[in-house]
Order: structure tokens, then C-alpha cells, then sequence
């Protein structure tokens, strides 16, 4: 098989494994489960992904790659441009609107997705090591915004940007519950509301 | 037996389902692995809970009545002290650092059984029954907190107050999953940081 091939035949996996995940959760999801669902063989589908970890870190990957693809170019678009400087909380909220369309705008609800993997990752260290990746990552970035934004002067000197940070991370993650679990939060009205968060000084 | 007596065998039961469901989660724990961890008979265990979604509620019931009890209490003394009147962002650092002590200072974890119940709750109509009204509950406190300091002045009148009760919901839950994930948030810093949104204006 071409690479071409080969790379094609791992996405169909990855995406069977994603509806494997997003109907039963990952703890109830088999590798079994998986190569029942893709119409392929268990030889074909154990040849990419040796194990369920494999699978669940194959299967999150594209979400969380899209994740922070997304706040890289929302923060740098914010550092860069002097003139219209977002606030913390409105790079969040621009966060979330770019990432929503690509989270649950197609075939699959990533929120749903996420919430299974979080109770997954109590329990593998597999999937709990790329959440602390991932996440610290992505709370990284947010602290970074915090810091410049406390030294522009909007915040006290002495503002503890990593707890902010870690609050920032809050208001997305607890996004992505009240989206999968309640079920009534609505995108827009969220997100205009996160802005009033840390307003300018 | 007594009415006590009853009261302390359940109460047995709930301790011996939680410590199966924060070692396990909801998901891998059968009432069979339940009965085991209590040394109870299979019969007194279902005399109690018929069926796992009522182990499910009876074990939660506790922490979540903690939670609204806690809230109440806060925000309580926000509303009728009007001179020291907290902002509320303050009152969710207030109900974190007041419910802190309860949710993990004892033999269990309850961040961690927040989690596996909320990934629970995207499959079971029943646990996401609980959720869907104690989190409605939850949150409904904190809308009614910023409709009275929108009120006051402290924001526009065309705030969406249940919008930015939402995002507050997030920084609670958002706390709760950064605990039990990633284990490297701290109260004191955290709820600091939390006390930063929504200033007086």
C-alpha cells in the first residue's frame, strides 16, 4: 500500500473507533468493538493500533491537535495585533467559537468525546499522559496571555498568572460539560458572557 | 431493625459503593462488586438499592447536598450583608473553598466520583436525571447571584445573567476536573486567581 493508502485506511479506523467512543464511551468501547464497526479485519485494525490506548490517543489526537491550533493562532493574532488587543477571556471566547464548528459540527460531538475520556483517564495513565500534555499546553497558553496581559498593566503586578490561567481553562472545559451533559448552553450567549470576565483596567 | 438501625446500614452500602466507584468508576462497578466490597449479603444490598442508577443517586446524594447546602449558605450572606458584599466571583471562591474540605478531605475523592458520573451520565438517562437537576439548581443560584449585581449597578442592565451564571458553573466544575485529572491545582491560588473576574465596577 501507498502511504497515501496506508494513512486513509488509519483515518477509517480512527474514525469508527470515534463512534465506537462517542456512542458507549471509551471504558465500554473494545478494540473488538472497533474492528466490528470499521468493516475491517482485527489484523488490519491490531496492525495500527497494537492497543486500546493507541486507539483512544489515535482517536483524540485530531481534536486536540484542531484544540490548539486554534489558540495558537487566536493568541498570536492577539500578541501581534496592538490595536485590537483581546482581553483574556475574549481570547477564550474567540477560542471557543473557532472550535466549536469543528467540534460538534460534524458527523461526531467531540464534546461528548472528551467528557468519556476525562472518566478514562482516572483509570489508564495511558490517556491520562496526553490529557496532562494536551491541557498543560493549552493552560500553558492561557498563562502566557495572562502574563502579558497583567504587564501591560491590566492587572496588579503580582497577579498569579498560572492560577488565572487555570481558571481560564475552567470556563472552556466547562463548556465542553454543560455542552455533553446538559445539553443547554448555548454557543453565542456563552460566549458573550465570558468576555465580561477580567475587563480592561 | 430500628429506623437507625436502617439509616446506618444504608449508609454502609453508600460508603462501600463510593469506594468501588472512585477506585472503578461508575462504569466498571456492578451492584455484585458493590455487595462484595461491603461484606453485606447480595439480598440487603438490593433491599436497599434495586438497581445500579439508585446506588448511583444514593452514593452522590450526599456530596451534592453538601454543595447546595454550601451555596445556599454562601450565598445567603451575600445577599443580606450588604456591607460586605461579595462579588460573585468571590461567592464561587467562597462555596470552593467551603466545599473543598467536605468533597476531598475525607476517605474519598468526590472529584474523582464528579467525573466518572458525569461520564456516566452521557449513558445513563438516570445519573444525567441527577445531574440535569442539581447542576439546574446549582447553577440557577449562581444566575440569581449576578441578576442581583447586575441589579446593584456592577454590570450592564442587558447582562444575560443565566449566561454568565454558566460560565461561573464552569470554574466550579472546571476546578473539579483539573483536580481530579491533573492534580496540580491548588485552592488557595485557584480561588485567588477566581476572585480577579468580575471586579467591582
Amino acid at each position: 500500500m501507498t502511504a497515501d493508502h496506508l494513512e486513509s485506511r488509519r483515518q477509517e479506523i480512527v474514525r469508527a473507533a470515534l463512534r465506537c467512543f462517542a456512542r458507549e464511551g471509551f471504558h465500554a468501547t473494545s478494540v473488538r468493538d472497533v474492528v466490528r464497526e470499521s468493516g475491517l479485519s482485527a489484523g488490519a485494525v491490531y496492525s495500527y493500533f497494537p492497543s486500546k490506548a493507541e486507539l483512544v490517543a489515535g482517536a483524540v489526537e485530531p481534536i486536540l491537535e484542531a484544540l490548539i491550533g486554534v489558540l495558537d493562532a487566536v493568541v498570536t493574532d492577539t500578541d501581534e495585533s496592538l490595536e485590537e488587543d483581546r482581553t483574556p477571556a475574549e481570547t477564550v471566547a474567540e477560542v471557543l467559537r473557532r472550535i466549536y464548528p469543528i467540534a460538534v459540527g460534524g458527523e461526531l460531538d467531540y464534546t461528548r468525546i472528551a467528557v468519556t475520556a476525562w472518566a478514562e483517564g482516572l483509570r489508564d495513565p495511558a490517556v491520562r499522559a496526553i490529557a496532562e500534555q494536551t491541557y498543560g499546553t493549552v493552560r500553558g497558553r492561557l498563562t502566557h496571555r495572562v502574563a502579558r496581559w497583567r504587564d501591560a498593566g491590566h492587572l496588579a503586578a503580582d497577579v498569579d498568572a498560572e492560577a488565572l490561567g487555570q481558571v481560564l481553562f475552567s470556563t472552556l472545559v466547562g463548556f465542553v460539560l454543560q455542552h455533553a451533559l446538559l445539553g443547554d448552553v448555548d454557543l453565542d450567549r456563552y460566549a458573550t458572557a465570558l468576555c465580561l470576565l477580567l475587563p480592561r483596567s
